[in-house]
């Protein structure tokens, strides 16, 4: 049976993505340190007799390798993914995303594991020129410390591939919506209309456009790439895709969808500005023709990803208070 | 008095700068670990009363965060810039080049110093398929562990300039040659040479292509751009130049004129392939059209350089025993 290993399997999309697999049939290793993981999206990984959960932390190296072993395939997603607020603790991109891809390198190296799948960013191309911005777009200045640890990933990923014949399959996300979302604008604003319904700050001037994608959708187009394997005989065993809807919504298009949906007319207060803070981009689109030509699309469009966020936000506002305090 | 900071101080270009930037009259912090530095390339310097030596490693934080206090700006040069050895120590390249990196960010960040220059590479483009290849070809994919360590510091490089206010000059060197070089081929053949006058043992086919600058041109251009201070009114804070010369020559061409200067006719061996070494670039020409334009050009050409090189290695025979081990 086929033996997959999942760094931050207790995440958004980790979780989602050990659910379909182990609904597939394949044994699935899931590994997290909980930071900011949550056990309650594993409930129905735990259940499985084909999972394991092993707790640690990418910067125990050892312990990643042991808890490795014996696994095809690794998909790497554990990451400290707080774009925003990177300046913060410029620290926390370094070793939770760039070290951290490194162990997870060497891990697979001292196991013999060459196939990867690694969660970048639409956030390497910086403030890209080119819209939709298509994967060999300009060479990218970096403007955020997540983006800059990401393509260090990436650089790192793609170098084990061409110096150890590694197999790698990078993605590059657009902002990803859907069940067991914990992060992002539709949980700041959902989480503000719990606390004032009347009212409602928006960061920036509502104007900026952003792309999403559904998870289920996203976790589709991860296994649909994976498992084709196009890489293995690829001149450069790095594959590299945008992932995304062939649309972007403004910030406003969004507030709209999400008072709709709940039935709310609050006051609209903007603090102002084309950007929502500093390195926020004000307009992330996506080419995904690359992807598409794989014959995968998403199946739902941003409205209804946004739509079922919300649903699901509804019916688990445990999570506002299991989020750890930044 | 302007007092600069130099990473990698006793190393090839490290110790170059210093001399420029002490003959200009500018106070010279220096600081290496000497795991590849020479304290012979120092000679000159420590003379100087405006030059201060600090030993220390770039993973001691709070140690180089002292030594750089009450600089004005940096020139972050110090690096494992051993690019064909990378995958028997994927570690150096994580730890001297993005850790490094990122250390010396954070000691600048606590100094309140904001100007940085870096040496980076053309090694950062990969197997470009635009030659020559300009700052802003497509988002390339990495071929080798260098490459993505340098990929990695540029890129936390211009998340500081976005998130701290930072200046940022990047500098993608060909292979720079030249008074006090002691690491690449014309070290290498020079070496084979006195060691056995009959024959050469030549890395690939020899019609790779590559080029070179003279390290006198390359201190040149970093001290021109730095200071213009560009960066300081530009959009994006972080100004990227490709240094090289317009030219570039084959492996064969510079057997060729080493041969001739020593006055030997050995014979050629050649490993054979179209490369040198597992992840060997076998074309490297950067497009140079955008440091030219700022004024400044090169001095001498990839032969003269060569010839430079050849001359002082000539006289320092020295360096063989001095380099260490890997």
């Amino acid at each position: 049976m086929q033996k997959v290993f999942i760094t931050g399997v207790a995440g958004f999309i980790g979780s989602n993505l050990a659910d379909r697999l182990l609904a597939d049939g394949v044994a699935v290793v899931g590994w997290d340190n909980f930071s900011t993981g949550q056990e309650r999206f594993l409930e129905n990984a735990l259940r499985q007799p084909q999972f394991t959960l092993v707790r640690g932390d990418n910067l125990d190296l050892p312990a990643l390798t042991h808890a490795m072993a014996g696994c095809d395939q690794v998909f790497h997603l554990a990451a400290n993914a707080d774009v925003r607020f990177g300046t913060e603790h410029p620290r926390k991109d370094l070793e939770q995303n760039t070290i951290a891809t490194f162990n997870v390198l060497e891990a697979m190296r001292a196991n013999g594991i060459k196939r990867i799948g690694f969660s970048s960013t639409g956030s390497t191309y910086g403030e890209c020129a080119v819209i939709p911005t298509p994967e060999d777009a300009p060479f990218p200045v970096q403007t955020s410390l997540y983006g800059a640890s990401k393509v260090a990933g990436e650089g790192m990923i793609a170098a084990y591939a061409e110096g150890f014949g590694f197999e790698a399959y990078i993605f590059r996300f657009v902002s990803i919506l859907g069940e067991r979302y914990t992060h992002g604008h539709v949980f700041d604003f959902y989480q503000q209309l719990l606390e004032h319904p009347d009212w409602l700050r928006i960061l920036g001037d509502g104007s900026q456009r952003k792309s999403y994608l559904y998870v289920q959708d996203c976790v589709d187009a991860i296994l649909h790439v994976v498992r084709a394997g196009t890489a293995a005989s690829a001149k450069h065993r790095t594959q590299i895709y945008n992932l995304g809807t062939a649309e972007y919504v403004q910030v406003n298009d969004s507030v709209r969808f999400i008072c709709n949906a709940l039935g709310l007319k609050p006051e609209l207060r903007y603090t102002g500005g084309d950007r929502g803070w500093i390195g926020d981009n004000p307009f992330i689109f996506l080419e995904t023709k690359k992807i598409q030509a794989t014959g995968w699309k998403p199946k739902l469009t941003i409205e209804q990803g946004i739509g079922r966020t919300l649903r699901w936000l509804q019916a688990n506002r445990w999570v506002y208070e299991a989020r750890p305090q930044k």
